[in-house]
């Protein structure tokens, strides 16, 4: 964003208009500093489709009763380092947060430890918990399921959810940090590209006549967008949803799909404390060296660079801590009339 | 394969053989019995690559020191549901059927089970595992690094493994499997397609002039794959490399292809007990309704049937028992004179 309706809102000023909206909208405090906290950080990390993009949505959830804001997890089944949590519809940042933090705890004391998550909310960026656990020394695995947006490979019809998969590693004071749907493109990806009249820079899903295309705007006419990997995105995703599904105790994608609303999702936590680990001490230097050797690669004659997952967020989050993070003034407005 | 030089072999017979061989070569015989059940069960399924037409190489490590007969992992450390092993190089099969037993104990006794295993070799088919666990009630997760095959998104050179990744559940009385290397197409395929005169479905790689193609031959000329999803793969192969190298406390990709042979690999497997779920009374039955929904998708122009991950190896197993295993007169002589 660059236009002249952009402005620049430091991180603590927007973090404090969404804790004020939160409070308005029945939030308790301390859920509505956490939620604050999590959508203005998002936004700071240059996630605005899931932060500050999102704000106004998420509130008119609530609004409409599919986030209940007064409601936290309670446990449905315990078993050494396995749990069941059921969300009862709260805000999905809180819900994957708490989640998130049991999933640490099971894993002090089991050195692994997964929480299953079911009637929970969108979750906004599966890297909120990524950089989360990394950041205090767990590697960490979580995804969710979705509302069906995908068509699995074959088929012409949305059945699939593209369920985002999160996976983090501490890496020196920060993290390394994937965080990736299972589609090659995710819809809100393909209207910027189509706003801005650019092609995909691949194909990114199917036009009018069943072809492949790198037209956004044809994609977002029929909705079928692509998985990645073509017959293996489309496996992982129906594998994603059934675990999400079975470890919970919640629903799938095609009963999140009957609803017609994208509430009541299922997700999984998994996290392994490093610490506990016998090469403990030496894991930092190991993944540095890895780093090394990865970012020593050739480049091609593309001008992709070779960034390791998370890193152009830790650039973006240096420039928007310094700038002020950038907001279209309309979006801003909206949010500061809520 | 459908040639005149192709014969069919029964299993019982295949395995007779494989045993004997392995016996040969200095295997005990309770090893050389599961080792030869997996590689004739790889080509029961139909993974020949991993099966009959892999065994005299799997041999020939053998004789070459790589892979060593008589040993087996050995605990490095425990702390409740996860541990380290070291597989003091020793066969890749029966060390990963081994760590997938007690991944699954683990479970048994924590809800979850991790174990890490460092030092050990190919694994053949990651779906061995995967069936294994699923067909005894567990969901399971494992995937292995492998040598540097495969460049990262904007780089030229083969810094990353296609590192395999398998998703397990269990499926009526058998099981749904996902088992899927992170490149688009492993080399072994698209020397395949080479040989037919073929090209590739979808684009597999890069020619002379750094542009993706679909063309087997040219893939296989710069040896620059692509993986599924372009830079989403990339990122997903370097955090399994990073996770399993970590995890394990054992070599990365980085340092398997500097010993220039694919050998002390490092792997992760990790179940989960559904039968100490609160809802586990239930979970075929949702499962089945998932598929159900999956398979009653509208099929598309193309040819691609709706399958899901492991659907297709069910085919071919039933056709195999029948008419017996597919192989090459050659490749089969060769193993008869070892």
């Amino acid at each position: 964003m660059s236009s002249s309706d952009e402005i620049r809102v430091a991180k603590a000023e927007m973090e404090n208009v969404f804790h004020t909206v939160l409070l308005r909208y029945s939030f308790g405090e301390a859920k509505a500093a956490l939620c604050a906290r999590i959508f203005a950080d998002n936004s700071l990390d240059g996630v605005y489709t899931h932060g500050v993009n999102r704000f106004s949505r998420f509130i008119k959830m609530v609004v409409e009763k599919h986030v209940l804001p007064d409601k936290d997890p309670s446990k449905i089944n315990a078993f050494g380092g396995m749990e069941q949590w059921n969300g009862n519809l709260g805000p999905g940042p809180s819900n994957a947060m708490f989640c998130t933090e049991r999933a640490m705890q099971l894993a002090d004391e089991n050195g692994i430890g997964c929480v299953a998550l079911a009637n929970t909310n969108h979750w906004m960026r599966g890297g909120t918990y990524g950089w989360k656990a990394a950041k205090e020394g767990y590697a960490f695995i979580c995804w969710t399921n979705t509302i069906a947006n995908m068509p699995a490979w074959g088929a012409k019809d949305n059945r699939l959810g593209n369920n985002p998969l999160n996976i983090a590693i501490p890496h020196n004071e920060e993290a390394i940090v994937l965080d990736m749907a299972v589609s090659q493109f995710s819809f809100g990806a393909m209207e910027k590209f189509a706003m801005q009249q650019k092609t995909l820079p691949v194909a990114g899903g199917y036009n009018e006549t069943g072809q492949m295309t790198t037209d956004p705007q044809k994609i977002l006419e029929t909705q079928r967008s692509l998985p990645i990997g073509y017959w293996k995105g489309s496996g992982l995703a129906l594998l994603l949803d059934i675990l999400a599904a079975i470890l919970s105790g919640g629903k799938s994608t095609f009963e999140i799909t009957a609803q017609k609303s994208e509430s009541a999702l299922s997700q999984i936590f998994i996290a392994i404390k490093l610490s506990s680990l016998q090469n403990s001490s030496s894991i930092n230097s190991v993944i540095n060296s890895i780093i090394k050797d990865y970012h020593s690669a050739e480049p091609d004659n593309t001008s992709n660079n070779i960034l390791y997952p998370g890193e152009r967020v830790l650039q973006t989050r240096e420039e928007n801590t310094k700038k002020g993070i950038p907001v279209n003034i309309d979006v801003w407005n909206e949010i500061l009339a809520l």
